[in-house]
């Protein structure tokens, strides 16, 4: 897990009423920003994180020394420019990159919220975020972006907020999870719950890391983020540094081996709570809940112009979920266009190489800014 | 686990050669038939069965009470007919049924094998069955019939004894195991061996069981045996016995119920280290592999005529695994049929009412049957 790291962070100066009822009392938000604010304001960019994601959108993760996780979309000459844009991530509330979650303290103990953290929503998450724009003075957004669980919020800020962006981008994303994407977020959770140094959800009290548990929730859910066709390409049944089959249960092919880094390396980095928390917000995802199921009326009077960008390799959140995001959208007279975008890598496609969408946000960032 | 019980089984007369060079010594195995051998032994079919599976076809399973597995497809006035068919279904090595595997005694020590049961293929498994052929006096087969790993068996069959059965079927079956195959088991038997119940394996004499490992490892397979379209119409986002959100980790959701209830009673029927050994032998099946990467090799002299049947939402061996075999066949110059059925209920199709499954495999043994 992390160490104490110095985020950048700050108070929120009132408590946050969650949509469990619960109060979080002024919670601590970490983030990140790039750039300068334009005196008029109008060229803020609030970025949203995905599931195992933070703050560290560009600039060198301090724990990790990995690149930000946008670096190839965020930073000079690219299509979100500090030179251009004032661009603002913050780590989501259930996060353990600084921001209020399940390892910070319990103002009410002094000790690890831990398994007392509430459970959020998605609603929470960007409420806490629009709670820092206000501590931060910025108003109307030039746009909001994000995806996977970052398009989620975006999509949610959008219906919470109908007015505060101009432009919404919404990437690889859902406005609900299906009942397959509970499913793998449950193998996962039980997978950590079922692993004894997870303490009943106190370890970190008792000085212990369920990491066994932890690493087979992330192997299985990186499993989503790749395509069929994408392990193939890149892992086929070839065999790990040895030439014949072990007989034996070591990590014969490469596929075996590259999953279990995936694993161990996650553990170094994230709190088993905190994944808790935030698999839970993202099952809970279902925008249109609250209108009766509705999705449409979710976006009733929205006045940004939206983007649904999807990949067709992506079975996690695919291509027909965006669709009917636009068809909401279309239906609630809201301006959205759409994009499917083509790549063997599944759901993680967003976070590699994709010049078509750095095209695709580059061109509609600017067409916004130019209205 | 499973109680003693008293199996049919045999014990076969000659040590078996497994393809890791090691010998099993003289291997029980456990089976059932049904019906009566023709005098000219000519109606005798053998079936495989899949993972989870086991010999009890028809009749109600002696630890669950549950009806066979293959019920629906084996009996009185079925297509696979007692009336008219001696129809034999041998547990595979490796199982936990009755014959040879971890939890059975190595007659080196008298204790469990536990994880020095050899690490088997699916080749191993399949010349165990044609020994006990042998011990039966059966010789060539009207038929082999098998789905998912009970169809690698059939085609394996067909492959190491290309004239011992008239007929093969293999429903819903790759001829390798894919990357993302090999990786969804590899993440059950991380779950399996990081749960400490395990005890590096010698979990039987120490009297515990991992059930926690091999719950997470089932939920994770059976995820893959069902559809996306399945999953989302049988439980969509539905909630459990409950009327809003909990907040909380409970399975608020059908779907996260169901899993749990999947977990929880395939705990009781399985042994873990019959999982891991089992899906070792599946990740490890390549037919092709011992013929230079070439499939068609592999049916070379094939006399048997062939179906092959997939399922269009089964995304765990999909239809394009089966045409890729039926290429290989045609190219050996065997007869092979292919058919690609329509069902919503993804890779374990097979296993439900499927009454066009029913209508091809009964129409395909008349005709081989009157040739």
């Amino acid at each position: 897990m992390n160490q104490p790291f110095p985020h950048r962070s700050l108070r929120l100066p009132a408590d946050l009423r969650l949509d469990s009822g619960r109060i979080l009392p002024r919670p601590t938000i970490a983030y990140e920003t790039l750039g300068a604010l334009a005196p008029d304001g109008g060229n803020a960019i609030l970025l949203f994180h995905a599931l195992t994601g933070d703050q560290y959108v560009a600039r060198d993760h301090p724990l990790t020394g990995k690149p930000g996780w946008w670096a190839r979309m965020v930073g000079e000459g690219r299509p979100i420019d500090p030179a251009r844009h004032f661009i603002l991530c913050a780590n989501v509330i259930g996060g353990c990159m600084g921001s209020e979650g399940p390892a910070s303290p319990n103002p009410a103990t002094g000790r690890p919220w831990a398994i007392d953290f509430p459970v959020i929503t998605i609603a929470d998450m960007v409420r806490a975020q629009a709670a820092l724009l206000d501590s931060l003075g910025i108003g109307r957004l030039l746009a909001v972006i994000g995806g996977s669980m970052g398009g989620m919020q975006a999509l949610q800020f959008a219906s919470l907020y109908p007015d505060r962006a101009r432009a919404v981008i919404a990437i690889a994303t859902a406005a609900r999870h299906s009942a397959q994407n509970i499913a793998f977020h449950e193998v996962g959770r039980q997978a950590i719950m079922a692993d004894p140094d997870w303490c009943g959800g106190r370890f970190l009290e008792a000085g212990r890391t369920p990491s066994a548990g932890l690493a087979v929730a992330r192997m299985a859910a990186h499993i989503t983020y790749l395509s069929e066709a994408g392990l193939t390409e890149r892992f086929g049944r070839r065999l790990q540094e040895r030439d014949t089959l072990s007989f034996g249960f070591d990590a014969d092919f490469q596929v075996e081996s590259y999953l279990r880094h995936q694993g161990m390396s996650f553990v170094r980095r994230f709190d088993a709570n905190s994944y808790l928390v935030i698999t839970r917000a993202m099952d809970y995802f279902d925008l249109a809940e609250p209108h009766q199921g509705s999705l449409s009326a979710a976006f009733r009077g929205a006045s940004a112009r939206f983007a649904l960008v999807s990949y067709d390799s992506d079975w996690l959140y695919p291509t027909s979920e965006s669709k009917r995001i636009v068809q909401a959208l279309v239906a609630a007279g809201a301006h959205a266009s759409f994009v499917e975008l083509s790549s063997p890598h599944g759901h993680d496609s967003f976070l590699l190489d994709s010049p078509e969408l750095n095209r695709l946000v580059d061109g509609f960032l600017r067409a916004v800014e130019a209205a």
